[in-house]
């Protein structure tokens, strides 16, 4: 965060929310509307889900910027795509317009944001409006509280190992597994070994027309999408 | 979730953000601009903050519920409270109407509406409307992110005893220790312990014009507010 002058744009990181455009926050919908140049995640070919749930707030004449993910590391961050991004970000900023990078969720919260942002950072002004996060879509969703008084609730990207998984599990009060995706089946076993499952609602494009949720169990192994959550509360929420 | 028909009104749950009125959601807004019922948590006397971030959307002619919290237990749910909130509400919900509860940050995040939540849902459709987060809200303001690929991020209110929260610092990746308040020395003394101080940022009244942020050793004991959080990655979050 530097290089901050009169001279210089900044770059504003901004969580457009889970899916649903109106989760966006009223800030986000304003920058947008004075956003003269724009950028967002994107996969290789076709359209942005960021850029879909900003656009009713996108002005005609912004210039855009797509960050396309190569279809063959689609799991994966890569250097060279963000180097470029972030270059090409900075072009703008250098000629102190400012540049709004949408991200979906929250820009901070395990967002590929953060790899534009750690690059940019390094160089530029950079400030960041929070949005909705896909923990808390997905808890509302499934009509559940996520935690709270004294719990402690743990946030589990699933390709971690089985044994850390368990362990954490075991240990904690809530979880939320993120990135669930191709990992369901072995999730699930583990789940069914802990004694969770009964306890274990699962999200799938949480706020979006395509939203799917239900216990885990009654899920099937085929379905899961990347961005996809698993909700755990081991005694429900304590809130009598 | 029962009792749904034509004939009552459901009680929505919207997360009003962290502070900032325009960290609300477009969702939020518009429920409100409709809402003839609204319902809100507050002190004994005096204003509340749900309500302060909510009143630019509420309409002039909508009945007003406040929930005051007795100042001798500012600290802990009173049953009675809840029930008596809930009861009212529950008035509005048989004759129809909707009510708009109004919580601070999301509804499903550790909120006080958890309690009304119960009550309410033992009768009454409910719905909930996420909100930004605390949790995001303090990631913005510090500049840096919470969590990144397969971090594992653990909340933890700081009421905990030091063995639970020592147990769980040591494990995580990255930690956001909430209600600091009162706790902050002890705290500080344990993340100083397990030598996480310099990584460790206070952030207080995130987004709004009280804002205060530093790092935890900065920070004087006397000033934290219920309302504080201590955000640590261990690493800084994997982006690069």
């Amino acid at each position: 965060m530097s290089r901050k002058s009169a001279e210089t744009g900044t770059a504003i990181g901004i969580g457009v929310g889970p899916g649903d455009p109106e989760l966006m926050t009223l800030k986000g919908a304003r920058l947008l509307s004075e956003a003269t140049v724009v950028a967002y995640p994107a996969p290789e070919t076709g359209d942005s889900l960021a850029r879909a749930i900003a656009a009713p707030h996108l002005r005609a004449d912004a210039t855009e910027i797509a960050i396309r993910m190569p279809l063959s590391a689609n799991r994966f961050p890569v250097e060279a795509v963000y180097d470029r991004a972030a270059a090409e970000i900075g072009t703008y900023l250098a000629r102190g317009q400012n540049v709004a990078v949408l991200c979906e969720g929250d820009p901070f919260f395990y967002g590929s944001f953060m790899y534009v942002f750690a690059r940019l950072a390094e160089n530029w002004p950079v400030e960041v409006v929070p949005g909705v996060s896909s923990l808390t879509a997905c808890a509302a969703v499934t009509g559940s509280p996520l935690a709270a008084l004294n719990d402690v609730l743990t946030i589990l990207p699933a390709p971690l190992p089985d044994d850390v998984l368990r362990t954490r599990l075991a240990e904690t009060d809530a979880a939320a597994i993120i990135k669930v995706g191709r990992h369901l089946p072995r999730i699930r076993a583990l789940l069914d070994e802990l004694g969770l499952s009964d306890r274990a609602q699962y999200v799938e494009h949480a706020t979006m027309d395509r939203q799917v949720v239900g216990n885990v169990s009654d899920i099937s192994d085929a379905a899961a999408p990347y961005f996809s959550m698993i909700l755990i509360h081991k005694r429900g929420a304590a809130c009598s």
